[in-house]
């Protein structure tokens, strides 16, 4: 790893000796430059984690830039080929487009199975459904839980979809583990260190959604934390970040994908229901998602929203999302990836080198 | 206009009354509902501006609510039909999509003609260049000024395209119409009102972009500046917003595009250069903003950005760009668009009438 | 409660009286104003958590405006009086200042006694050390677990200060209730609303930071979480936003403490450490948020930042605490406050009552 | 001036052999440091704006880090002592607090005399008054003009005041000087780059506001643009910046105080009224300000704001202020500053120095 100390400019020649002695109790190599105000020494070698507080601390010392990024396992520096995950027969990442599809929560078996249905026939390849709700209030439907589970479960077998279902608990993980196919770790959790870990130690693919206000180091550093556990089948999910702008709840944040696509060898989906909040602005985010080069989209459906028991305004009708998963198939195909449940699975050469629109 | 006043929970009979009124003596219609907690008054009629915040400061008063938007003349609600701005036979809006294209500065003859041939035979509709450059540094290259309006004119007219540049003060505001085509109200100058009179009081196309921190409902009061003063050829740019993440030079608010023509009957371009701030982003971005709905987009192109005096790590090669020309098209023909330079220029049909993705 | 649905422009009669029949089959009373573009319909009566988005969906409906906050526990409205929360004698809330001092981290026992008797002495109230510490890393320090937790109660006792620690997990809630007096909820756990449930149910004080880009609203929610279980010992903490200002580590909020205290009757502290991220700054942002009428204020202390194993270089040093608490004492008994290590105890009038700034 | 040049693991010996090359051609000395993944190349030397620019897009590398702030006259480094500015015996900056006051526009001349009475009669010691109003909407109340100039300059010679008012022009720089003493820079003129080089030619004192979503950096970049025209009294002011949080107009980043007087010599207001939206919050936000080392505060009064044609409710009662100066003038002592109005005009110790808050 590397990183370059600045010194102030009032820093003395002893406040730089120091600085490069320090350095070289770490076992750094320092290179230092002299200009006209400043001083920078530049460090490389084995860098621990925390060697950056501790160097920026010292006398005559400005600030502490980071050369290398944090995250080693999620990096592309490392791992240059796109990751790409098998489920169930479904592959997720590289040249495959996959839309998961279903109801925000699980309100009841009838729901459940019309939408998957539906959804299925569409062309969707994964079923999503929440059975644990993180709501913001005390007061709101909180998912049918277990119940919900298994619900799912014998939705996704009968219509042979892998599914997908929001752990929020530690203690969840394996009795998610028992009924879902992939983890999904919500945005308001992306921190949740614990969580992260106990589905790290899992075989299950981990679904893990952008926190609304973290940085694209802050998600592949939560990547980091379920593949330091040994488990590599990690999926990343842009879903709008907080900013001053209110008309819609979250600003979808297109140009995450292709950065997190520089850096990182693992897929990135992208939501557009809970970045609009709104259905009739998800078709087009949806299709902002793949342009800009997504592995696929999660895209919450309803039959009856304005009935629905959570976050009704933002689910698209099953017409809507049948036109919608012809207009993605579309714009797919003109980047040179294919829809899953359409293409060929077997194709597995990577995007940035297949005549995709980022090249 | 329409608005509702709040009462606190702890307002008194009183204070209510007091409250219709002041409606009354405003000359509006007060309509009164006693919750548990709390008392709305909703009130309508013709309201001032500055009733609003007159209101929010009697006595028990929690909170007032526009209801309706401060703007008129840019709301759809009084005009509905897509505006289509015809410049120099070029057609902007409704079903048409344009591509703005060229270089960032006018830094000579040379360069000018040579990027503006470029763009022209890949199917640039209209050319760009800066004379003027607004530059956070007082020590940057600020724009050859006059001499560079002259080069600009002479390109225009040479290659038959309609010419854009910034203007930045209103004192130019003359001169730039005698040279060029469309003004350009650049982000940094979205609210500077003085300048915004003075391009509305000419008959010249207005190219308004959106401030890097500007609401919604801030670039539609822009807009109304223009459009007050007899100037209906307005055109709106969304390019990129400013919000934590920083590994981007701005945050594309794609969503911006569908949710400001439910609002608006203006056209609505997006700058993917600015937002991206680096060439290899920028095809995506411009991809985003037309499967979104983008009634064109505007692109730097250099032939040699190393060396260009402004923003040459935005700018897109030649070659590129004649390759995005092609995606571009692509896309906008799946919706059922048409990119201007191919297209029939008769065409007049509303978008969201004519199947498009966001119906 | 209380909403107002506003309709489009374009609605209908129909739409209208369908939304008047909703409210009348949810129980609502609907009052109605008929303007000139806008119709408005309020609605008052007993309006269940998920009301809003169901009407939000009706045809014609524009938008709909929740008027009554929805937190009830944590609202002023419902509880006029300032909670005063007594921990082991340690009086916080109303009048009171408390600080709240020690090591970001228990490194080891003689730092924790070194640090935890120099921030006695120098006059703080409560002991902070973090045993479980959330790193956006899996490859740095993690804290020392049980461990640092055993230290934590044998400081408390020996030095006679009640102790708060970070707890991240609900598994780990019985043994943190075990060894400290104060439950401390993360930033990036605010929202993990499984561990705010599980403290709830147990009968310790609970410090909830602020999410890093939560609002007011979703914080007093949490607090809501933790209410609504029976556990009304809640003291809240701003902490900084996440802002583009990327100057200091976030962007501490001063005006959310006036606000937040308009709108609940809980403690608010402000943590000044973290949003500034650099010691130099941490005075001045602990003064400012006692000046703003905070109930205290928490800050790490190290006496050897340098080799601090988490966050050493926002950690004031002894000698500097020392200072800052004599100031803070000053800025206190100006706005009538008191700073609890040295005042009356026993005072509980409510400071916006008591010729503090805000009047 | 230096910069890091930090080049992509991928990036080959004659890749890195090329950027040392073009530093040589730039006059520059290079130091390079090879890591394990990167290696980084220190510039040193006189080095232009737009080499950073250029130096981004070499073949190879990944990034430039640019070490040297980019603006100089602005800077502490080059100017190490705080700019006192002499304003018609008034000093402004170093230890000396200033309190600027008055209504938000001046709409009649009794209500200027009324308030500026009032304003003065507490010790306010400038005397601020709009005439040119920069309103979002076209159809708002926008100011006097030179009639407002006028009463005015009245005002000021009657109560022996200096006075401020805002330029939103170039073309009115020059009336505005005859009758005025501050030139105030609006938040959204903050970068009307020809309106700061119009300013920057008059002798007259330059009140900047940081824009909503300015920089530290670009704010202290438009004071350059003021100091390269030779005018060296400029004062700078944060008045709030735009984020996510909506319970207040403006997020008052208290912050920007100690961090602009790090980085430079120029003294520091705040503007609480802008910030705040409302009255109630203006006296905390005030003190917030001082109690972090602002240079002063900027605030506005009104007699009768619920009937002010311009952000009456932001505005202070005079009995209000009267007791804000009191208590404004207690916390300033406390930091070992002078409040003008009641001080010794003469001292010029640096604020640093003096055993202010910030050591």
């Amino acid at each position: 790893m590397e990183l370059v100390v600045v010194m102030r400019s009032t820093a003395t020649a002893d406040d730089k000796a120091a600085v490069e002695q320090r350095m070289a109790d770490m076992g750094l190599a320092a290179h230092r430059a002299d200009g006209e105000f400043r001083t920078m020494i530049s460090a490389v070698g084995t860098i621990a984690v925390d060697s950056t507080q501790q160097l920026e601390q010292l006398v005559g010392v400005d600030r502490v830039i980071a050369v290398t990024q944090p995250y080693r396992l999620a990096s592309r520096e490392l791992h240059e080929a796109d990751t790409i995950i098998d489920i169930k027969g479904i592959r997720v990442g590289g040249p495959h487009v996959n839309v998961i599809a279903g109801p925000c929560a699980i309100e009841s078996r009838d729901l459940l199975f019309e939408v998957g249905k539906a959804v299925k026939d569409a062309g969707a390849s994964i079923l999503r459904g929440g059975a644990f709700k993180p709501r913001s209030s005390p007061y709101s439907f909180q998912g049918l839980g277990l119940d919900g589970l298994k619900l799912l479960a014998e939705a996704g077998n009968e219509l042979n979809m892998p599914t997908i279902t929001e752990v929020t608990d530690p203690r969840d993980v394996e009795v998610v583990a028992q009924y879902a196919d992939i983890f999904q770790i919500g945005a308001r959790n992306m921190q949740n260190f614990n969580l992260l870990l106990e589905v790290g130690k899992t075989d299950k693919p981990v679904f893990i959604k952008r926190g609304m206000s973290a940085t694209i180091t802050e998600l592949l550093m939560s990547a980091e934390y379920v593949l330091s556990q040994g488990n590599h089948r990690v999926i990343l999910c842009e879903r709008g970040i907080r900013t001053f702008a209110d008309e819609v709840r979250f600003t979808l944040d297109v140009s995450a994908v292709p950065v997190i696509q520089q850096r990182s060898h693992l897929p990135v989906f992208v939501d557009p229901s809970h970045a609009a909040g709104k259905r009739d602005l998800v078709p087009a985010l949806a299709l902002a998602g793949v342009v800009v080069g997504a592995a696929g989209v999660i895209v919450e459906v309803h039959s009856c929203p304005e009935k629905a028991l959570c976050d009704g305004p933002q689910a698209v009708l099953p017409a809507r999302f049948r036109k919608l998963m012809e207009e993605l198939r579309q714009v797919a195909e003109l980047a040179g990836h294919r829809v899953t449940a359409w293409g060929d699975k077997n194709s597995s050469h990577r995007r940035v080198e297949s005549g995709g629109w980022m090249s």
